[in-house]
């Protein structure tokens, strides 16, 4: 539905190999001093003399990860490079680089790759990533995108998923579960369409949760921040297959359980509007929608004081002992067993995106 | 032809993603030292404190990189991380760790994953490499296999595209074109194949060129030749598009010309008889064929003395100026250009692998 059928169509059959990579990856700067030498031989040299190097890969796959019908090349590039960054932001690390490789089935013109790549431009100029290789190939259906993140970090500040203490603090970073809500209100705008083509979807009233899904953004910013609050983690992942799985995963790697308290979790108004609309229980959301890239970490008990009022922490919980097992605390006062979400037997294809 | 239609096939949904990934990734361990984390968190921790590191990341795409019907998934497991470590070496550096990220259809049961899976343990084990990372995700069809491949090397010892001299001698190491020659041979088997499939193929014939085609080995042994043999190569790159094609990718950046000479070719005299047996001229296969993953350099003149009995190193020609043009030396002693291979508009999408 965004889509516009008149536009320009180079085929790529029609550029060269040397000509289309010199011109995808015109307006690439190399912004980091560990980069000593990008893009344009057999492999990329970066130095990080007194850090640690950590690095992480992702895969999207048309059809699988993201539907072209209303997620726009250039949100999709800049998207990719999130996932891939986020990762290093749950390590408490400092992204510097990345390498992207495409495989694009003809139906793609030249200018649909621009559009991917000026994605990709955009990113790694917001978050001052240098692109220091890839690769570039055809497929044989759709689009698939992979993007290895390669960051740095000093020993002492790299958070692990295992490390969580009992009675430490649960938090979560911004809100939860409007990229899922997101995702539900586009969905259903593509069925309109697709019933009638005329119709012009307003997604006013739905901004936020579009933007959480098509263009988020992710957590680098908070390194800085729990530095400036001289907290560190004890542990930390990023929420991208929900909040209940990611609570679940580090409950499990410390041996520990955990109480989340319903009231603590922190959603927007419009994605609790959207809820409504919607018939959907916004706490199943905020439990269960992936995607978000916001980060989940555990601090010990006494840094209590330095993130309470934090505008962009929310204390959603703490650690217990193991035999409590992992539990959500209603408003009502009950407590629930959690759910973890995931690629498990009961679930579709579409959650087979897993870390190895 | 080498499938076997009776095997145990157990499909991808009836195993849950987190025991998929134990599964798959059983018996890699970590060998190197400068792997601190390997998998399990949402990234790996590295360090490589006084050597640079060293990056590149390649792309398979079934249908246009490999064709199951003959390739073995253990094989093809092997040869993408051979593929992507091949750069690593063309840049003198030394391979350390490898991320491997794999979409696949529903098409494939687990068995034929741990095939896959069990080639990349082969090459690990092989070029002591740590599986550090990566994603398993599903695919719309057909299995894609993206490597990134993580290296370390002394600042003075990297070596790249750019560097040769004017009458700097050019050495290619091993022999060429078999890889391409075996990939005929499989393509002819095939298509016998496919037209009587009880006929029983004999391939002993053929057994070095199929192996080069399906087993192809990376060149990370001649790094410590050439630290021995106390040579510098001043420009490298690995021959995987073909020999004319990298040999003017490094007269290009240097701004020079060359002189090779057809009577110093390296070929194995199994691919000369079966290029008399294909009828195709073997100096055109051994220019043109890709995927042996050679490497080619320069050296400067006075290093003749210290190159020249290597048998794993063949002089073919040395750079001239750039008005000279780059060229082939026929046995007739005719001076001929020196034409690339590679994905321009005058050629099909299996050549569409670049560098960006």
């Amino acid at each position: 539905m965004i889509e516009d059928k008149n536009q320009q169509r180079t085929q790529l059959s029609q550029v060269g190999e040397i000509s289309l990579i010199e011109h995808l990856t015109q307006g690439f700067a190399i912004e980091n001093e560990s980069t000593i030498k990008g893009t344009g031989d057999d492999g990329a040299v970066l130095q990080f003399e007194n850090e640690k190097v950590v690095v992480s890969t992702d895969m999207m796959v048309e059809g699988v990860h993201f539907d072209l019908s209303f997620m726009p090349l250039k949100h999709l590039g800049y998207k990719a490079i999130v996932n891939a960054i986020s990762d290093l932001a749950a390590m408490n690390a400092t992204p510097t680089q990345v390498l992207l490789s495409v495989a694009v089935s003809n139906r793609f013109p030249v200018e649909a790759l621009d559009e991917l790549f000026d994605g990709f431009k955009t990113a790694a100029k917001v978050y001052k990533l240098d692109v220091v290789g890839g690769d570039t190939t055809s497929s044989n259906k759709g689009l698939i995108i992979s993007v290895t993140a390669i960051g740095k970090a000093n020993e002492e500040d790299i958070t692990y998923r295992v490390g969580a203490g009992i009675n430490d603090l649960i938090v979560v970073t911004g809100d939860i579960g409007a990229a899922y809500m997101g995702l539900q209100v586009l969905d259903r705008e593509k069925q309109v369409f697709l019933v009638n083509p005329n119709n012009q979807p307003d997604l006013e009233p739905y901004s936020y949760l579009v933007e959480r899904q098509l263009k988020p953004e992710a957590r680098t910013d908070i390194k800085e921040l729990l530095e400036k609050m001289e907290v560190k983690p004890t542990s930390m992942i990023d929420i991208t297959d929900g909040l209940a799985s990611e609570v679940m995963h580090l409950c499990k790697q410390a041996n520990l359980g955990c109480n989340i308290y319903e009231d603590k979790l922190p959603l927007d108004p419009q994605l609790i509007n959207v809820c409504e609309e919607f018939n959907i229980n916004s706490t199943t959301v905020a439990l269960n929608g992936g995607e978000d890239f916001e980060l989940l970490f555990t601090v010990k008990m006494e840094d209590f004081d330095k993130v309470k009022h934090n505008p962009h922490l929310s204390i959603i919980g703490h650690m217990t002992d193991v035999n409590s097992g992992t539990n959500l605390v209603t408003r009502g006062n009950n407590i629930i067993g959690l759910k973890a979400r995931g690629w498990e037997p009961e679930n579709n294809d579409e959650d087979a995106q897993v870390v190895l």
